[in-house]
């Protein structure tokens, strides 16, 4: 944890806080790190049982992992939390709209800088939300805020717990599911993105959209690489995609 | 200056060491900083005197911003260097090639995170080099290196030390001029970016491309905003643009 990240707003310390914090607002709460040294008196268990309850995570850590916060009485307990509130995966399905929903599902990706720049694209070029599960994938902190620039107040956030289950609902709710991979069958801008839900999956910089995923996808799609040299930043690969759905929407209701 | 772009390569100290890499490699130079307070001697002299043959910015700054380079014998003067080597306007010019080629110019880029993903697109794009003014931009470095994932070794790199008369001379050699600017006329994919040699312009993170050279544009084209929210980072702008003129050359050639 980088000490430039300790700023007020990303972190409650302490029991009574966290629990107050999970009765009241569980949707804004990324995770919940408690010490292994920590005593396991009522109060963690029911913060445990509440963390469970919501389906938020949380893990035992060293004690050496608290020390940048020791200038906080966290009591053993610390519960990261999220700038803005996420917005809640089945209140999102069942809110009816006009028109075709277009998602994007984050698989993996680490960078908070990539995770702001995919929002802000997302944002401005009118997706309906951004799916982001809750484990091995950035989450929504002050970093994330800044590098938006402000859009995570602009696009609803969808934090899952599990993204395999969530493509699965998606498709029972008439969502085609499209996933960014090198080994793409087709060039992304060779498949119809209109008349159509769709969520597009971008892989982690490193891994790429997991095997499971790619499996569930109706289309696996990849970017031209014309150079010996294959290697795009996954925030701009996903404008490139994003954009070209945007191109062919405009183009369509001409 | 930050502590962590002290690394070996980024720079060359001394006044001995600066007069030879003038001498021998101007070309990985980015610019010159001379302390106030050295004593204008000969050597300093020919460093001045080199450093203009070149075209290369010098600039006489505080002693205190020397302070960062303490550890280093740089008797006053610090030459900030490349990790490659600058391609030359007119040699990059005179050489023919097969085809069209594809620029993208830089006008007050910043940020060198930006300037590395926008050379990591282009080169990902195979467009033929990018342009990059040697005042009011970022210059390449150790940083955009990293940023760039190596590309800076896989697409030219020009620093030029005016824009206006490089874009006056890409005029000259039929190239056509487009700049992204949100006040554009046109949509970005409505115009044809094939047949024809073409230059990209993208401006700066908060002033834009300059007065001046949109009115050398034969273009000026934004990217359609679909929400009460308008701020595309420059690297995704950036890349939703030069892949929209990949997608209609291969489009094209089909």
């Amino acid at each position: 944890m980088k000490k430039n990240n300790l700023q007020k707003g990303n972190y409650i310390y302490g029991r009574n806080s966290v629990i107050e914090a999970l009765m009241q607002g569980a949707r804004r709460i990324n995770k919940i790190l408690i010490s292994k040294n920590v005593q396991n008196d009522n109060k963690i268990n029911e913060i445990i049982e509440l963390a469970k309850n919501n389906g938020i995570i949380f893990q035992f850590i060293p004690k050496e992992r608290f020390a940048d916060f020791n200038d906080f009485n966290h009591q053993g307990v610390i519960a990261s939390v999220s700038p803005v509130e996420y917005t809640d995966f089945y209140e999102f399905l069942n809110t009816k709209k006009d028109g075709y929903s277009k998602l994007v599902i984050l698989d993996g990706v680490e960078d908070t800088h990539n995770l702001g720049a995919i929002i802000r694209t997302a944002a401005c070029a009118g997706f309906d939300a951004i799916i982001i599960p809750s484990r091995r994938n950035a989450q929504v902190n002050a970093t994330v805020e800044k590098t938006s620039a402000g859009a995570i107040n602009h696009i609803p956030l969808i934090q899952v717990n599990s993204l395999s289950s969530t493509i699965d609902k998606l498709k029972d709710n008439n969502y085609w599911i499209i996933a960014a991979d090198a080994h793409g069958k087709d060039n992304y801008f060779d498949i119809d993105y209109t008349g159509m839900n769709f969520a597009i999956i971008m892989g982690g910089e490193e891994t790429g959209v997991s095997k499971n995923n790619l499996s569930k996808s109706d289309f696996v799609v990849k970017i031209p690489m014309l150079r010996n040299f294959n290697s795009l930043n996954v925030s701009n690969a996903a404008s490139v995609i994003i954009y070209e759905a945007l191109r062919q929407d405009i183009k369509h209701s001409v």
